[in-house]
């Protein structure tokens, strides 16, 4: 359905900003990946595991997060939690979002 | 300054979104390019010609925005307004918009 394409891709570019702010701050606290999509999700934050395996990763290899495996229980899991570098990052992000929050509200708040 | 790129991509990310929310949500009365630039940096939302002329064009070839000239004044301004599909396509950003403030909102508004 062609005619609906541009509003998709105006929904995911409206939400691909604020995935990596949710991201780092559910992480937080360390989490696994499994467990980390459940929070998402628990949250309203709808995400796929192969969008959000990637973005772990690319926030690694940013330094946002560090990963540790915990090999205590049967299966290993891989814990993700904000780095110090993730936290800053995260404070700029909330500061942005909030700022864009007022702008949105002030135009968009009224009237529709 | 390669070590601040990541973060600047993710806020620009995070703008990029909501940029098109504003804009729409700007052009529920007419407005010619420049206008528009003056409201939204009043706004808060920080944006330049070179980035907001070409979304105004896809926003209109995406037949959310329709444009007239007005040839009454010396220099003739081209308006845009957000066209009946635009009203609709403002109304589901908004949802989603507020289904994100609130899940960004309960996943970071607490703590730091």
């Amino acid at each position: 359905m062609p005619e609906f394409e541009p509003m998709q891709n105006m929904l995911t570019e409206l939400r691909r900003g604020s995935l990596t702010l949710a991201v780092l701050g559910s992480l937080r606290e360390p989490r696994y990946g499994y467990a980390l999509l459940q929070t998402l999700t628990e949250q309203g934050i709808d995400i796929e595991a192969n969008t959000l395996y990637p973005l772990l990763r690319r926030l690694e290899s940013q330094e946002l997060l560090t990963s540790d495996w915990d090999t205590s229980e049967n299966r290993p899991r891989k814990y993700y939690v904000v780095s110090q570098k993730g936290k800053e990052a995260l404070v700029q992000l909330m500061k942005e979002w909030e700022h864009m929050q007022r702008s949105i509200s002030a135009i968009c708040g009224k009237g529709e």
